[in-house]
């Protein structure tokens, strides 16, 4: 059953994701009630309604589902405690099977792996033995990452080629990692696929991404890689929405290297390097989720602009813009060192 | 003085095209407080802080002017009243004078035509005998338009070649009016305008209007009208704005007749006919006007796409939509005859 006008999307975590995807929902005239644990969260302010307490308090939580029509969520890091308390009362979409493996690095290297995607070469890792083990197999560096909870490149550790420190054997006996051999790629690049309650799967155009540190900096469409790598992205995330039965919108991240496409990760919801269609297309990557989880017709995914998508990272915001600039503010009061504050779209030629 | 993050935009009204500025102002990172008397007002639910008080609540316009950095209004007929005691205590952009006019079909009618700009040939009346008087002067049909608060065709009496009906005679003697002769169009056309703090005028492309009873029903971009008459219609925003020292965005409708265009009446506002911008640029009317009014730079009007906005007028939304269609809700809980509840903007090739 598609919601109609009123009803009201629940969506937990409340940052800057939540906040654009009120937006949407706003827009097509949905009412909005977030959940996060976090009183500063940027999407309190324009949310119809929110609650303000932990991912753990069942009877906040019981409250959220009863008043929701569907519930969704802004980052992959939601317990999926949370997620069983939520189930008996409301749907939760993306489903949690989704949830489960896209908040997990080794389950969703198995998944990939066992669809026939290729990922960088992998292991579980839980001593520094097993590490030595693991770097004895590769001449490349390797990177260690936790299992879970990692993003924005939280939670990582680079390691040289024989060269084990102390930051690698503290995180590894502190925590579940994986380690995983470094890919020397030409190019990051990424796709935003989304699928519909009648199967349908529609992608975006590829964009070319840089990080830095682990954070996104920025991405430019078009990508500029040769259309059968494109239609490869495209087929791939196809295979994994499908398998999964997924509802709503994917991020799909790859590492470009000589020997073709190498995924990297995937993130079961809306994904900073799908800001560009804000500005690019017609329904851009918010719309199109709350358009899919709330069984409306999937829009268009026609890119009518080059942009470069630029995020604001640790800085003030300014009005210092240009003509064939869009600007997005996320409210934020405080400013902080890697803390995303907007993002600017650019049109170029 | 450039607004920054987190100062505040006071908007007189709260209609959907307040819903949309505050949209725009939310996404630069600007915050919003509405004032408008009636309790159900859309845009009370996304603005920052709103105040349900009557126009003429002295008290609570000195409250919202302190509160505001800067004033604007969705709607032109606010009491001058109003911006008076605004004010001594807060910048409103657009103008008064610009207001004043707009406001005034008398008063836009006579500036108008002092800038060579051409009108309806028109009179100001107050008598049957006036009238009569007037209608000898044309072979065709003549309109009657109060002066002030009309919109949406609200005001408006059609009199056939000395046919004067009881509905004309009944408006003439209780309200202010002015006759025009009534154009016999090809087609209805409008521009929207822009000007910034520096003086920069920047235009969108033309749309052509389709209206029933008074009520715009789409708009259609491109217009396919000559380039000559796009040209002079730009040419005519320029000189009214420049005039007025016009701050923001203005729509400006024209009847195109076999004697070339015909200004028909400018609104110093957001206009309904501009609504395509939302899909058609990167930089909409809204937030165009925020920027403009808030001393940013302007955006790109450039258009990138082949749009028809339509009004969804005194009917349900439904989710039947297509996957090149954008809709936009605004809300409304009551749905009325003639009551505009939100549009569609349909990409076309």
């Amino acid at each position: 059953m598609a919601l109609k006008q009123g009803d009201k999307i629940g969506i937990l975590g409340g940052g800057q994701l939540a906040q654009l995807l009120i937006k949407a929902a706003n827009k097509l005239g949905l009412k909005t009630l977030v959940f996060d644990p976090n009183e500063d969260s940027p999407a309190f302010n324009i949310a119809t309604e929110f609650i303000c307490e932990p991912f753990s308090n069942q009877k906040a939580l019981e409250s959220f589902s009863k008043k929701s029509d569907i519930v969704t969520y802004e980052f992959e890091n939601i317990p999926l405690a949370t997620i069983d308390i939520i189930t008996p009362h409301c749907k939760v979409s993306p489903n949690r099977e989704a949830l489960k493996i896209g908040q997990n690095r080794l389950l969703e290297k198995a998944f990939i792996n066992q669809l026939g995607i290729n990922t960088a070469r992998y292991s579980q890792i839980s001593s520094k033995k097993e590490l030595l083990e693991f770097c004895k197999l590769t001449a490349s560096k390797s990177i260690i990452k936790t299992t879970t909870s990692g993003y924005d490149g939280k939670g990582q550790v680079v390691i040289e080629p024989g060269k084990i420190n102390t930051a690698a054997i503290e995180i590894i006996e502190n925590t579940e990692c994986i380690v995983e051999e470094f890919q020397e790629f030409h190019s990051e690049a990424s796709i935003i696929a989304s699928r519909g309650e009648s199967g349908s799967v529609l992608t975006y155009d590829s964009g070319a991404n840089l990080h830095k540190d682990g954070i996104l900096i920025n991405t430019t469409v078009p990508s500029k890689l040769p259309k059968e790598l494109e239609i490869e992205m495209a087929l791939i995330a196809g295979k994994i929405l499908n398998n999964l039965d997924y509802i709503g919108v994917m991020g799909i991240e790859f590492f470009v290297t000589s020997q073709g496409l190498i995924l990297n990760e995937f993130a079961p919801r809306v994904h900073n390097s799908g800001h560009w269609t804000l500005d690019g297309c017609l329904i851009n990557q918010f719309e199109q989720h709350i358009r899919a989880i709330s069984g409306w017709p999937l829009g268009s995914t026609n890119r009518h602009s080059n942009i470069v998508m630029t995020n604001i990272i640790g800085e003030k915001i300014t009005t210092d813009i240009k003509e064939n600039q869009s600007i997005y503010s996320y409210g934020k009061k405080e400013i902080r060192a890697g803390r995303k504050m907007g993002h600017i779209n650019t049109i170029h030629e």
